[in-house]
């Protein structure tokens, strides 16, 4: 088929576009001169304008327009069919779209994006306001253009986390959020919380040092050196330039070495899913993740389950000791425990395993409320401190602190925030499934052995790409929906035995 | 004039294609894992054929013919009407060679690139030589389809030396080569060369020490920081990505110290004037140098004439021992010496400062003799070491430290050659017209201070961009054209001193 033919050079060519991007992308945030940066969004503007011209262009849609047709889609092989109907409902989607709407939309979110920046320097919420009012209303108008039956919230979540749904989101969220203010309660008025500030200053460790052992974890993580390449930005970050060529991002600007292991550990997660998408389908719209919330369980579970877990210091510890003198005096069990430090701050990006839930929970309740009408954009930093007191226990002195902190809200990533949380509930419910697959996984771990943990995962989750949406993946090998309960019990079992609680 | 807006329109278009291609190469050589070299040879494949497409377009062949006609050309500005010129004169070049030749060209040194690098591996010259056959006959029928009635070596060196002919070149080149041979046996009769071996060992210097001293000198070269990156490479370049975005590498693989210095000197003088070109030509096809062998004037004088002057010892050698505990016991005076040592040598990227253009006549004149027909390719490494033995006194082993040891002529850069000692004669030139313009010029190296020389190079070199030739530009600021005198003469005066030679 001379069209399937056709299909199959733009989709190269859009992934050759999406990989060139990607280098920029990649060398922004890692490179680039400082006065450089105006010439760059010109150069990204022009690509990504090269892309969207493919993507909504007669030609394809004709084409797959004719490779829907029955006739012509029962010729297609099973993965061609899964393409030819990805390309169908994405641009369906688009075409909802007017030109005009688009480009309208595309300026809210940059003038909303400085105002935001502008905002969070000078301290002042009230510059963001009127901005945030309109991107509420763009992202509104959107989804009722293009679905205007279904609840906004709900055809948002498609560009982030396909197949969930609002309804569910409220109910697991619900559940997560009362469960965890009842651990993180527990942790607070536990013996040990009170006396954890002396643990605090241990860890000024030296960059070389964080270099030294960040680059042995990344050697451990990722054994294929030759396709992954670990960088250094601002904002850690990990991207995919082409199948053989991953990259990653940690920095060191931090002195604690936690932080470090943190961040090369979470986007070592992210890079291993990266390495792993089918090689079948490469260059076409399935060579990815199926949702940001898998993604995000991939880095967790290396992050938090893996390399923040007992067994895991078992193994790594005396290492790090070799290598970092200030740790000397401190046990492997006392640097585990420095390592889960449960500690409720402002900051979403700085918060602990057990907080984080709750960081993320607030966003998602705050967004809803918003695309409901149920407070007022200016009622905002007011309801955002309520909140944090009422989960957390903290109030921030200000904007800059509290509802001002991420950039998320202002470029219209409504839908966004809770795939993080979606993304910590899924990493217990897989991690649970191969401790039941394999008993030994922990005694593993303990002895610096991750082959099953990286196999199963490239079998179970990574090479199938986006064949199957993230909850059809989860009931194939969890035999579950998402739950909650996973994540809470996990908690509970690590935490009250760390804060020495009963329950 | 529609026309005029639509040609800014797709200069600016061709300017950010060729930027991001340059943050590819970049990429490529700093960065990009070892597997995905295929992948990242297709994307660059992709920026190129989109490159391609927009010169050889009908669209810009139209405007430049429509913006020629007189009527419309009188009404251009200066700079408008020398952009129309530059793009007539490549275009007519371009429009003679049909689509079918450039194919087949570009699959002929493709091969033989490949050829190239198999017979360098295998250290056997016969596995390249039909390629370097078929080359040479692609690169004489190219010639030919551009103007037959021209000499084909004149055709060529267009494209990297625009208004140079052979004729000049075979003058200058044998005046050149005549006067460096003497000076070498001079130098080679020395009581100080002789026994300058002792010196060969003193200069094992540890990456980190490298890296320090190379950081400090390229802030010192390179005033702004916001718009230039240092990066590492297997081999030093410097390429310009947008106005503000240019980036230059150098490597610390080799333990000796002055060569990290030679590299970053050198890519320093490249970049200095990539840094400088005229902002009110950006997006054009002006904005650049007009040749290979100004660009390389730059770099040469930066390198050896300041970099590697005594007067430069006196202000940075003491700044340098602070760092470097190995030449502690060493004095200014020695460490001059050290750094202009003369040792001829088989390798011409290795090479010093004497020497250097031997290595390039050399090539020239097996250049012009493949050309001419005179050798044949079979030959060509029983001429190789003819030559070397002649006018170096040295003899390779083997093809690989001979005849195999450049790519260009693999990838048919016939031309190209002759412009790196272009390059050092100019360099001299533009020196001495510098010291003649102020007196004081070398006491101000002494102390540190380069405004004066920086000021000037901006001045009568940098901000012209291609608004002018190179021997335009040389005319202008010598009063004289290029000359093998200047740089003869420079060579005796500080060789002769530093050997103790009396002439």
């Amino acid at each position: 088929m001379q069209q399937l033919k056709r299909l199959k050079e733009i989709e190269e060519e859009l992934s050759i576009l999406g990989g060139v991007r990607s280098v920029l992308h990649w060398d922004s945030n890692t490179e680039l001169p400082r006065k450089a940066a105006k010439q760059r969004a010109e150069h990204m503007s022009y690509l990504t304008s090269l892309y969207h011209r493919k993507i909504v262009s007669e030609e394809l849609k004709n084409i797959i327009n004719f490779l829907s047709e029955e006739k012509n889609f029962s010729k297609l092989s099973k993965n061609e069919k899964l393409i030819v109907k990805k390309y169908k409902k994405d641009l369906v989607r688009i075409s909802k779209l007017p030109e005009e709407f688009v480009k309208e939309a595309s300026k809210v979110y940059s003038e909303s994006y400085h105002a935001w920046e502008e905002a969070k320097q000078k301290n002042d919420f009230s510059i963001f306001e009127p901005h945030l009012e309109k991107v509420i209303n763009t992202k509104i108008n959107e989804a009722k253009l293009i679905d205007p039956k279904e609840i906004p919230y709900d055809v948002l979540l498609y560009d982030y986390e396909e197949g969930m749904t609002v309804e569910q989101l409220k109910k697991i969220f619900a559940e997560l959020r009362d469960g965890i203010v009842k651990i993180l309660n527990k942790i607070k008025s536990s013996k040990k919380y009170k006396s954890q500030k002396n643990f605090f200053k241990t860890t000024n460790c030296p960059e070389e040092v964080q270099r030294k052992i960040v680059d042995e974890l990344f050697k451990i993580i990722i054994d294929d050196q030759d396709r992954a390449v670990l960088g250094v930005s601002a904002h850690p970050f990990t991207t995919l330039i082409s199948s053989d060529d991953v990259r990653l991002t940690t920095n060191y600007t931090n002195t604690d070495l936690i932080t470090s292991i943190s961040h090369l550990t979470h986007e070592s997660g992210h890079a291993l899913y990266n390495l792993n998408y089918p090689k079948e389908l490469e260059n076409t719209i399935l060579f990815g993740a199926p949702s940001i919330g898998i993604h995000e369980s991939q880095s967790r579970l290396w992050e938090n389950l893996i390399c923040k877990s007992r067994e895991f210091w078992k193994f790594y510890y005396p290492k790090l000791k070799e290598k970092f003198e200030l740790v000397k005096n401190m046990s492997e069990e006392e640097f585990y425990f420095l390592s889960n430090l449960v500690s409720p701050s402002l900051v979403r990006i700085e918060s602990d395993e057990v907080t984080y839930s709750l960081h993320i929970i607030i966003r998602f309740e705050l967004d809803i409320a918003l695309m409901e009408g149920k407070i007022k954009v200016k009622d905002l930093p007011k309801e955002w401190t309520k909140k944090y007191n009422e989960y957390l226990g903290v109030v921030p002195k200000n904007d800059k602190e509290g509802v001002l902190q991420d950039v998320h809200w202002s470029e219209g990533y409504f839908g966004y925030f809770p795939t993080y949380a979606i993304g910590s509930m899924y990493s217990v419910m897989l991690f649970n499934q191969m401790k039941k697959e394999n008993k030994k996984l922990m005694n593993e771990i303990e002895k610096g052995d991750f082959r099953f943990i990286k196999k199963w995962l490239k079998e179970k989750i990574h090479s199938v790409g986006s064949k199957k949406l993230t909850c059809e993946i989860i009931k194939d090998v969890c035999g579950r929906d998402l739950t909650a309960k996973d994540y809470l019990d996990y908690l509970k079992e690590k935490y009250y035995e760390l804060y020495g609680i009963e329950e």
